[in-house]
């Protein structure tokens, strides 16, 4: 289970019913295609296994994507450390030329599948490195559809490539949004490859969605209301206690600050999502919350179990005797009871402090974790009164790139 | 050579010079000890390389560290490398059990080195992880001085505890801050040990400490002031352009949060560093800054040398010749293209801009980099009028955690 307690004060319900009338407008319309991948997206599972099975020959999958293309998924990856993956995942997110390099080099692409991930299907640096992937191995054209699948919209440029190519093609719903698109192709198909329990992830997702929209819990909303009203607080800390949360914290920032980020006629509405690793960043960011400007909420993320931490051996040295306090503890312990340490000194310093902890870390699990922040973003998007899905603002740095380019 | 460029309005001198006579009160005094580093640690070098000489067995090195005591190694480690190190360094600033099991398997205790690296000898994870190290490999008392260096102030416990054990200690001046020790034997110990090139490194940092001192270049000055006087933005992005940053923005945001984050009397003081991965966060963060609220900065970092990046092919495919505008251009090139790009968007909208360019990723280049942040923080504490070199607010959670474990 996910348990999620928030330290500020909650609101009557009569304050946030509307908006949660609305969610459920949002969810009925099918405008919103996320909110129901929960479902639609178990057939995806079978389709991915059933391609996989048939290429034995492949330890290697390669996802290539930007943004809502890769973000999740590098999350998971990384979420899921300890998980039965069968294949190698790598990610190629950027136009770092040493990671592209660094991770060629790696591949033998005769045991390689290369997925190339592309919503809009002309992503920029996604074709750019398509390009790439098939000069650095000398790829024949006629060849392609042995290494590549494409995932994309239906229809998009990219699928009427594939088509003519005669690549195989998973589609992500027109309807779902890039940075809303971990539930969908985007994940599921990469992480089916490998072997990841997505029906786990799944399966969570959706325990996520009848806790808010069957049983009506409305800790999301009360969150989001609290984030959405507060006078000063606009930057939003996301404290994960645990390196397994790194990349889940980038998924974290691109989905608040693309979603939330918006202009509303003239005015300019935001939340700045800001995120830490614990108990590492205490001895960096912390001290900024602490005396600096009042103007974060902070949210601490942990892990109950701790089954597989080494004890903290009962050492005694010389000197050092201040120190043993830690002796005969768990570190996974030690690593939450910092975490505790910390949320109740910035609760004593007046601060919005909430407590998500999670049972244990599996696909289940982060199922419910994503689903629960997508929906909490939904839920500020409608009380900011903005238009969450979409990003107007980064359009104007593709077109100055693309006439600098062209010259 | 690094080159600054500042896309906002200059103040006259008049109004900066002050600030430039009370840094070079500060560099006089000698209370503060990271300024002098450029010359003091130059011994640190030899004294290093001396003793590893003599332990040819050793293939690892892990230094074990919390936030000032590893970030800047870690930043140093990933900016670089491409470069000529000899040994593997490995870098624990963390309490999180996986990570701490996975890097104990992957090491033969008999090839390798810990660094247990505290400036006040007893922060609690470091001596937790440097008992947990020795239970691990069940490692005899009377042996540690085999597979133990330690790095600590003169005369702290930690160092006490070195020579009732023989072990070997180099020494953080004790007025050098641990956020501004990476030129002190923090980094030069465990880098020289692995054959970086810490002599460049500390003489980049030299030509900085000659611009500025010496020179009297105001462009440090100039965007601490602005910084320090702007009314909406108090959110510092930095933008660095290539993955190798990564680390590296961990410590400046380390840098920035921890020392200008300050209580002055009931006043809350605070400027809050965000850092982003270019191109990657341009579908991320990149959405908020263009359209949210105007309460950011936002400074560009890349580099200018491309000669070893991959050319994009001149392939054209149907359907995607829209994309093609990349074909022929060099890979780092596209990088530093999506970064100018973004940056002249970011100036369309008025928003404060300024561009870091270094001419190439070398030691040189970023012991200037790390330097020129340093004193930027000394700049920008000054004009707060705070101690940029304390961290108070972080021990109240200190004390709760040892109330919590000593029940």
């Amino acid at each position: 289970m996910l348990n999620n307690t928030l330290h500020f004060k909650l609101q009557d319900l009569s304050k946030i019913t509307a908006y949660a009338n609305r969610m459920n407008d949002e969810l009925q319309s099918g405008d919103i295609g996320y909110y129901h991948l929960v479902d639609t997206s178990l057939n995806l599972i079978q389709e991915s296994k059933e391609f996989i099975a048939k290429k034995s020959h492949i330890k290697n999958i390669v996802l290539v994507g930007m943004g809502g293309s890769s973000c999740g998924v590098k999350a998971l990856k990384e979420l899921l450390f300890d998980s039965c993956a069968d294949k190698n995942l790598f990610i190629i997110d950027n136009t770092s030329s040493h990671i592209f390099t660094h991770t060629m080099q790696k591949l033998n692409p005769e045991e390689t599948l290369f997925v190339i991930a592309s919503k809009s299907g002309t992503t920029i640096e996604v074709i750019s490195l398509f390009k790439l992937i098939i000069a650095h191995f000398d790829f024949k054209c006629m060849n392609l559809h042995k290494y590549f699948v494409f995932i994309t919209d239906l229809n998009s440029k990219l699928h009427k490539l594939a088509d003519e190519l005669n690549i195989k093609c998973f589609f992500i719903p027109k309807n779902v949004g890039g940075r809303f698109s971990v539930l969908s192709a985007i994940g599921i198909v990469p992480l089916s490859f490998c072997n990841y329990d997505t029906e786990a992830l799944l399966k969570g997702a959706k325990a996520c969605f009848i806790d808010f929209f069957e049983k009506k819990d409305t800790t999301i909303l009360q969150k989001a209301y609290h984030y959405c009203t507060h006078k000063n607080a606009h930057i939003n800390v996301l404290f994960s206690y645990g390196d397994a949360f790194k990349a889940f914290n980038e998924w974290y920032v691109q989905l608040i600050a693309e979603s939330l980020g918006k202009k509303q006629g003239y005015k300019r509405i935001g939340l700045t999502p800001v995120a830490l690793i614990g108990a590492r960043d205490q001895h960096s960011f912390l001290q900024l919350i602490m005396d600096g400007p009042k103007d974060k909420t902070i949210t601490f993320l942990k892990i109950k179990d701790s089954y597989k931490a080494p004890l903290i051996p009962n050492i005694s040295f010389n000197y050092l005797q201040n120190c043993d306090f830690t002796n005969e503890i768990n570190l996974h312990n030690l690593l939450n009871a910092q975490c505790d340490a910390t949320a109740q000194a910035l609760i004593t310093e007046n601060l919005s402090v909430d407590i998500i902890e999670l049972e244990t870390l599996d696909a289940w699990h982060c199922g419910y974790l994503m689903y629960y922040y997508e929906l909490f973003t939904s839920a500020c998007g409608i009380m900011l009164g903005i238009d969450t899905y979409n990003q107007p603002g980064v359009e104007v740095g593709k077109l100055i790139l693309k006439n600098m380019l062209s010259k």
